[in-house]
């Protein structure tokens, strides 16, 4: 009767998480024609009518793998869980219109705490006027699990996919990266300092913004609606959730396209590069393995080019090269480095 | 720095599921004229355009809590974890079409592991034709955590809430009531007799329709089809989760109005009577409280009972009366009992 006991064992950290899900999903058949997108982006593509689809993503939160409620407030806790969700469906060119919240919680968690939880919740959903629409409330053995639905709209055909970059592209992100990783190294080092002196303050004076960056993100609607102001639609699009070269990585992968990106456009703020020289971390490898930027990486045709070259929300770091080129860094100093994924890897 | 130092310390307990869920959402704000229902039925409901809605909704489940993998295969897990959340998109009279799977595993479990549960979720999918469009996967600190959110479609104005019951309308359900109870009170037997002594081997002879019934539950698109080709719009309508007494006395409290059913009118299979007999159990406590049976319980008009009264799969077993007259059952002997809520509670 032990499930477990099993001669042919092949270990999950051997696949790690991607190829799990390519080797789950790789026999997977659509049965209704209205499915036009299943597994494989950023969400799923339904289609309502001739004029418009819904878009569908869902994301799990599980604590000790992703969360740490030891600097996590569960007020802000619960906005980035609603936060990240929403940025997917800005990665397909869709505004977010629905969530829907699963919780398991143990009996550790009082109603006060819960209570919190849900009210960051609720400021997500007030700040993106969208709707807390359902979800399922439950216990849980150990820690807090959190699973979070969003819903989107956008025009049909006006969806991004990850696949359409082509050769000459330009490959494009928003605001800055590196910071939501080294705001939670700050928020680290200050942890282990707790530990070791239960009775020291933590340190966290100039730290603001890149605090904020990891402890309360924000999904980039508003490039949603300034790409559709500037009449851009991008060739391919996804979040930047487990790091520039991953997410870069699935474009490429999906595309069939190479990419390269120069280290000196890549954009940093200032207190994120101060940060990392100070805890001896190189701030480009902070920029493109650190995470959790929730920015917007995508890319255009280059007959777009004037249209998006003065906008200060938006960075050109590079253009999509043919398939055998590659996916490299050229680096300020020093011969071409080729990207690798070395996010995030919750099954690792 | 720990957040579960609080002076107002109310243990979620005292509340329960239902009043957690109550507490929660009470104060959620709509923002989008497109959700013309959120939280509160089995699932949520998006207007798409004049003629149609989508329908959401989302389910956790929780090893320890929902599921014991010591007699539950991972095959028979993963198809019932899809039908749940299909019978959900029934009861609002809608047809399934794309689910959603999020996974938390732990290390403990192997890729064929992870592989069985897969593939009883995808014969769920193409037994009912839906197609799994999405999803996420992570690793657990401990058991096992699925999360399911499932979509479909109905009809505008075809969506069937549990607020439209009125006095007089006639209480129906669909199949049988307890079987699933009953075959989860058979494999805990087992388990207990395996657990002191390992050699002998399960009893499980003869209970083959009461197994199948907690193990493999299917969900009834079949009468959502039936209902259409009857011309009957039920008033409102939930599927039986947690028991009937549970689910009927949601459809009162949301419909403000009371019900009276008949003890000789409730559809028991023989085998499932049989067992309740053999375990000192009573078979209308089993049917009442059971759950997990995933039939339909709805109203319909008085005026629909000519369309309905000979159809096999459907059993009236009472009728909707005033508020004030309270939920109760007639027993075949003795006076008439309040119903009440004593199904799965799973914050108790």
């Amino acid at each position: 009767m032990d499930i477990f006991e099993n001669k042919n064992r092949t270990e999950l950290s051997e696949l790690g998480e991607f190829g799990l899900i390519d080797h789950l999903t790789k026999n997977i058949k659509i049965h209704n024609d209205t499915t036009l997108k299943g597994v494989g982006d950023d969400a799923a593509v339904i289609e309502n009518n001739a004029d418009e689809v819904t878009l569908i993503t869902t994301d799990m939160l599980v604590e000790g793998v992703h969360f740490d409620l030891t600097y996590m407030p569960l007020k802000h806790l619960g906005y980035k869980a609603i936060v990240v969700n929403l940025s997917d469906i800005c990665a397909m060119n869709g505004k977010p219109k629905q969530v829907f919240v699963s919780m398991a919680l143990s009996n550790r968690f009082s109603l006060e705490a819960v209570e919190e939880l849900y009210t960051g919740m609720l400021l997500a959903c007030q700040q993106y006027k969208v709707d807390l629409a359902g979800g399922d409330t439950t216990s849980s053995t150990s820690g807090l699990v959190l699973s979070i639905t969003a819903t989107g709209t956008t025009q049909k055909g006006n969806q991004v996919y990850r696949d359409g970059a082509k050769p000459n592209d330009l490959v494009c992100v928003t605001g800055d990266l590196g910071s939501a990783y080294l705001g939670l190294q700050i928020l680290e080092r200050e942890k282990q300092i707790y530990i070791e002196n239960p009775g020291v303050q933590p340190d966290l004076e100039g730290f603001d913004y890149i605090l904020e960056r990891q402890l309360k993100p924000e999904a980039r609607v508003d490039i949603i609606d300034l790409l559709a102001e500037m009449g851009v639609k991008p060739t391919s699009m996804i979040d930047v959730s487990d790091g520039l070269s991953s997410e870069l990585l699935h474009i490429c992968k999906q595309s069939a396209v190479g990419c390269t990106i120069y280290e000196d456009k890549l954009p940093i703020d200032p207190v994120a590069y101060d940060t990392a020289r100070e805890l001896n971390l190189d701030p480009t490898t902070c920029m493109l393995n650190g995470g959790e930027d929730y920015e917007l990486l995508f890319t255009v045709s280059i007959d777009d080019f004037d249209k998006i070259k003065h906008n200060p929300s938006i960075t050109i770091i590079g253009h999509i090269t043919l398939k055998d080129e590659g996916a490299n860094l050229v680096p300020a100093n020093g011969p071409v480095i080729p990207l690798k994924a070395q996010g995030w890897n919750a099954l690792s």
